[in-house]
């Protein structure tokens, strides 16, 4: 047994158990490790450059699209989660409550933040007066806890890291746009960085957030045919303006409440790159967000540090300039051939291996990490290859996924068939349903499967249709998957 | 009474009241306002910006010196604060404590991070087994909670962002440089990027760190000439790898302990930019970390907005490509007049005007916050002088912020003279000390001064000088100064 095969076995194959193979390969890896509390992590350095480059390349979109960034504070008074009751029902399980500062007991709890509306509300009620402060359109990066039973590394835990946008506008039609356009930004950003497609719709009743008036959301399909939410983008009308007294005085002298949204993504987008691109050998990041994107292998034989090493350090710094993330695996106490699985399994996209032989002959053999395709190239050509190399990568690891959804999304309006494809296959399936909640949650107590999302175009001949379930006229053409 | 005159009436005068000034000029300008939890505070886009400003140019600094980002936990467990004895002495009275977790009280209570090196202890502990994971040199940006009795925004609140390093080492000399090197990068980032001057040194046993072997930091003179500390470094020894067990196989095959630093700057440097540069008429930002380092405001005469906002327009667009922060104000409910001085007010380090007879004339005005000097540039040259003004007014207030501090240092071993002097002038007094704390507390107890750092390069006839307190033989040259 050689020390590649080796290096493979510490980690369970995907095909074998999904669940194993995602947390053991995240701790393999070297993304995140288990802290010592309940369902906290800590993100490790080479997970956290993945949350680096999708907070810059999210940022950017946020910044382009009018929004500021702001902080708001950690706690949130008890009485202030109460004054909105979908809310407080919704939250208030998750919280994890202040009880004592410094040696006093508090006369109130303080809810550690579980999402921010309610502290922004207050503090938006004191800074919008006219129409003309209007939109109020800010973003932040903050920490989140939620006291989870169940908890998963960057799916599910205590703690996380996330974006919330928190918006207010003079009309619905406003805020129902601004909802909209931040669902259409999660989307291309998401297919575009993470190169995860998504299908992307509204929740129903039953699936939207606490307190909300409409909630969106993106949702991709993981390599083990469940579907995980992604982002989400919600219209809280004005439930929140209400309870907050956040009023403005419009353009014709009224008082008016404002429209609100809010919208957020978090950590959980690291999990589902895992949970998309990876494989057997590991993990396989798509180059954009990937916290290497090129590893550099020096072939250890002869007097390779007086020939290959030179070169290869010359190579790091040409690609460095160039913008590329790079890292040079010099290290002795290790074989190429380990180095090579050992990168492959971290994921990195591209593979640089320079010998004395290629030093010679003035060439370097490029390793992609998707096709594993080898790919050799003069000096010269390399630096203009890697870029090639690397954008054709970003292109097939989406195109890899939107085959496997297209794949494993069914359709179908027998319910038996239905529950068979649940089972048997997982996957989306689009169905007809007719609207109740009661059908809703049959399905879902019968099959484990929840309605992810109504598209937002719907089929003009609705009406033809009848519910998966109950056989009633259908109302909604809806995607349904077992979800995370 | 003109509309200029009463914006800057909202704002006491600096020289009437410092502490009111401070406070009315934050909330005013929009930096930063009263959340309503006690000691808390929203950090506002404008405001907020600052942080994103030092962030990337601190950052890219941390780095660049081999440093990689992670993220640990918010909470830790009472009994992990408990290992460390000083460091729970030193920091138990301002924990804020998790005792409930959704409806369950929890078995142990949680601190809510006042700093992080428990837990990054029981993680190192974790992760470092031999000499070739060393040195370990991580990073964390984060928001921290400590509960203050007495809050001042930006200066101390209950809860702040700050980023804390955290290194371990094989020996104690390399901790040694890591710390010293890290108070190098502080003092290099704080006046190229602030154009703060500090000095830097030790700390004394007695306002060292808690666990600390050795704690080094750079320390601001304010506007009303007391000094704030703006970052510290720490060389922690082996306190924390004793007590969390952070042992490794050293090259000798021997188990040891590693030896580990950790350093940290926070939101606290928004406080001493606004303390150390603005004035009567309001903040004075320095162009590298401005949230907007132009204002465009068109002097609306005439059809001033046929002729001179498409001009504007276009002069936002072009600067804003050359990567300047950039705002045109073309509000119709205010004069231009009132603009100049609520930008001004704003801290925005360079305005341009443009009206009618300039667009005529082809040329603006750009007028320097720093000197308030006119300057009429012909549109071409506009976007050079723009780069040129803005690189100057940034050393221009270093060098008036240095100029201050050298005006504002004494020296004196006379302690009648060093009372009338913290009484009536305060600034730093350069003086020696026999090294006992029990003089260094007197002297606090006496004058409110404090030893603010022991520079490293002492005097070679140190011997010659005596205790400025005791008289008895000293020890070391020292700093002193009141602080916040």
């Amino acid at each position: 047994m050689n020390k590649e095969e080796r290096l493979v076995k510490q980690i369970t194959p995907k095909s074998e158990d999904f669940s194993r193979w995602y947390i053991e390969l995240i701790r393999r890896a070297e993304l995140a490790d288990y802290a010592p509390l309940k369902g906290m992590m800590v993100i490790r350095p080479y997970g956290y450059a993945i949350w680096e480059n999708i907070q810059r390349l999210l940022d950017r979109r946020i910044k382009a699209t009018g929004h500021q960034n702001a902080y708001f504070p950690l706690f949130i008074p008890e009485s202030f989660l109460q004054k909105e009751t979908e809310h407080l029902k919704g939250f208030s399980p998750e919280v994890a409550w202040v009880t004592q500062g410094g040696q006093e007991e508090l006369e109130e709890r303080l809810a550690v933040r579980p999402t921010s509306e309610a502290i922004i509300g207050y503090m938006y009620a004191k800074w919008i007066k006219s129409w003309r402060d209007l939109p109020v359109l800010i973003n932040q990066w903050a920490n989140i806890v939620r006291w989870e039973k169940v908890t998963r590394p960057f799916l599910r835990t205590t703690e996380f890291l996330w974006q919330e946008g928190h918006t207010a506008h003079e009309t619905r039609e406003e805020a129902e746009e601004e909802t909209r356009m931040i669902l259409e930004m999660y989307r291309e950003f998401v297919e575009t960085e993470l190169a995860v497609p998504v299908i992307a719709g509204r929740k129903t009743e039953r699936e939207k957030f606490a307190g909300a008036l409409e909630t969106y959301s993106i949702e991709g399909l993981m390599a083990d045919g469940r579907a995980l939410q992604m982002g989400t983008s919600h219209h809280l009308g004005q439930h929140f303006s209400r309870v907050f007294n956040i009023r403005f005085e419009d353009r014709q002298q009224q008082l008016q409440y404002v429209w609100q949204t809010s919208w957020g993504v978090s950590t959980r987008l690291i999990g589902a790159v895992v949970m998309c691109h990876g494989d057997d050998s590991g993990l396989k990041f798509p180059p954009q967000i990937a916290p290497l994107q090129v590893i550099i292998v020096p072939i250890s034989l002869g007097n390779w540090q007086e020939t290959v090493l030179p070169l290869a350090k010359e190579l790091r710094m040409k690609l460095q300039e160039q913008g590329f993330r790079v890292h040079l695996d010099a290290r002795e106490e290790y074989t190429p051939g380990w180095k090579f699985s050992e990168w492959e399994m971290r994921g990195v996209p591209l593979r640089l291996e320079i010998g004395p032989r290629d030093v010679k002959q003035r060439q370097i053999v490029l390793v992609r990490r998707d096709t594993r395709e080898k790919i050799t190239v003069s000096l010269e050509e390399s630096r203009a290859r890697v870029s090639e190399i690397l954008d054709d990568i970003q292109k097939n690891l989406f195109h890899l996924a939107l085959r496997f959804q297209q794949e494993n999304t069914y359709e179908t309006n027998d319910y038996r068939e239905f529950q068979e494809i649940i089972e048997q296959k997982r996957g989306f399936i689009k169905s007809y349903w007719c609207g109740r909640t009661s059908c809703e949650e049959k399905i879902k107590e019968e099959t484990q499967a929840t309605i992810r999302v109504i598209p937002l175009e719907q089929p003009e001949d609705i009406k033809n249709h009848r519910c998966l379930h109950c056989g009633q006229p259908a109302k909604w053409l809806v995607y349904f998957a077992k979800a995370y």
